[in-house]
């Protein structure tokens, strides 16, 4: 125990990472707030194992500071159905891993300390439910939509796991049963037909077939590249052909969200992700909410808030902190502590 | 206090109703079990003080037995979404009730004793959960196919409400978004395309539109009539147009039950009403299960139950058992309790 470290952050010092298809950031945290943060690129195709070194030697560098703690563990967002217990991620379309044991691989590459994980959109909502949009919601319904869509459900101020930490699995929802192929295999699920990736194919889809001038100007300049957020652009110059795919999806997402409501009778639901920038949901939110009323008993439809999560990219790492905190006087050594 | 009543049921002697569209049943329980029970016909359109009273009058006559300890208070089941905390149902499309305070009404005809209310679907879970087929498992969806569709969600051991005590509305869940109007004044809801109601209403278009002469001759001895159980005799017998009717009910079903294990992670499905009978489930559980397997991971299909509930027409009576059982130690006198 150096004198250094024990005037660092603080009692508690915790690396903090979400791992995203195309960046990781990772970062340290005292229990109560992050510290400093580092970008890396994903790389997926190098393999899980680069992306855990990397992701180590990351931590290890921003943590050999001078005046920090000793790190002491490891929150981790990692995309993905898994097992918290085992740290295990069954499998992730975009990373390319199966049955990966991420926070053991991750944890022996920093001295054994403990490595917890939960998927992207749980750590997404813990975060906004604890810094962000869903503060003060007992029940809560998160919904993350980006390249795909994932889910989080809080019941009474608790994330519901299920019995195989599987919940909240809201991108699989069965939205259009014989609808266009997922990522996961299946068909017709909400992901397949609302998540910036749909909605990217069904612009991509546009240009072929030339039905969209003001999107083929505009993927010009990306080398005939489309994502969604150039559909949105199109879409709020007037381009009818894209406002019709965003208004499919916005139906889609209505009719997703009317029957969690139905279901589950929150306080709120919040969208976050990569789509729901603040330009994007200025639109789509509200579009969200007249599909999602045609399928809402009176009682239900003015007791219900939609909202837009407020932290963006930070929401995982909040929640990856939450994976940790509670840690800080179980796993510190006593001298940290005092 | 009457030595009669001292040696009558034990510590607590509860009124326990359930309250269908057709019938009600009254009962008199201890704080574990059912003791003896009455049926009415519902006459729902006498509107909801006739049906009050004749439960009150009912409830009334089985606790004068000169054996039983004074009745304590009311469990009761309703079909509709409703607010416990006041007892109002909101509205039953099928009992036409509209803002009906039912706990107090049925409370003020029992000399002012406690009325505990919750919806059918919610008690039919309970009890279930309690003595049938849900016993042991924590984490449980239940489907109560009848008329209509109910539904109830238990997290944790824990039947969740919701934040108005509307949650667990299954049947409302959107299916098919452009689909037939359901009585909930929307359209495409489950409850419209594959309760015992919608697939009697598609077993008479069969027989409007001359498509099923095997129905046809099962309906000659109902005057004509035709409901669910009638479309699965005809299926049984092998006839095409009735077994594309159950097929397209347990697709919407395999569909609906495939996305709340998606979103919810539980260990068993219960699926308990009218329409599940042990003869008709023999067929549609595996019909659902297949339609439902064709939208899980690999790793969500081994790890969930499909199952028929136990208790049938008793689930509801034990739910609302459920209700105020608990109550026996705060409610009841003393004396009673020695």
């Amino acid at each position: 125990m150096t004198e250094a470290s024990a005037q660092g952050a603080g009692p508690g010092v915790f690396g903090v990472v979400d791992v995203g298809g195309t960046k990781i950031v990772a970062g340290l945290a005292s229990a109560t707030g992050i510290l400093r943060t580092e970008r890396l690129s994903t790389h997926a195709l190098r393999g899980p194992d680069d992306i855990v070194d990397r992701i180590a030697r990351a931590l290890t560098g921003l943590s050999s500071a001078p005046d920090l703690a000793p790190m002491s563990a490891v929150g981790l967002s990692v995309p993905g159905p898994l097992d918290r217990r085992s740290g295990v991620v069954h499998f992730t379309p975009n990373l390319l891993w199966q049955h990966y044991p991420v926070a053991d691989r991750l944890s022996q590459r920093l001295g054994g300390i403990p490595v917890l994980i939960d998927d992207d959109a749980n750590c997404a909502a813990l975060g906004e439910a604890w810094q962000g949009t869903g503060q003060g919601f007992a029940h809560l319904v998160c919904l993350t939509i980006g390249t795909g869509i994932g889910g989080a459900i809080i019941i009474d101020g608790t994330l519901v796991h299920g019995h195989q930490d599987l919940a909240g699995e809201i991108g699989h929802m069965v939205i259009v049963p014989d609808g266009p192929p997922c990522a996961c295999g299946h068909s017709g699920c909400l992901e397949a037909v609302a998540s910036g990736a749909a909605i990217g194919r069904l612009g991509a889809a546009l240009l072929t077939q030339n039905e969209s001038p003001a999107l083929a100007r505009l993927a010009e300049t990306r080398a005939g590249q489309v994502d969604a957020d150039l559909v949105f652009q199109a879409a709020a110059g007037n381009d009818a052909a894209c406002q019709a795919v965003l208004g499919k999806a916005a139906e889609h997402l209505g009719a997703a969200v009317a029957s969690l409501i139905q279901v589950l009778n929150p306080q709120a639901v919040v969208l976050g992700g990569g789509v729901m920038s603040k330009q994007n949901a200025a639109w789509l939110i509200p579009a969200i909410q007249a599909n999602m009323n045609r399928h809402l008993f009176e009682v239900q439809r003015g007791a219900v808030q939609i909202l837009r999560g407020e932290l963006g990219d930070a929401a995982g790492l909040w929640g990856a902190l939450q994976l940790v905190a509670p840690l800080a006087r179980d796993v510190l050594p006593t001298g940290v502590l005092g």
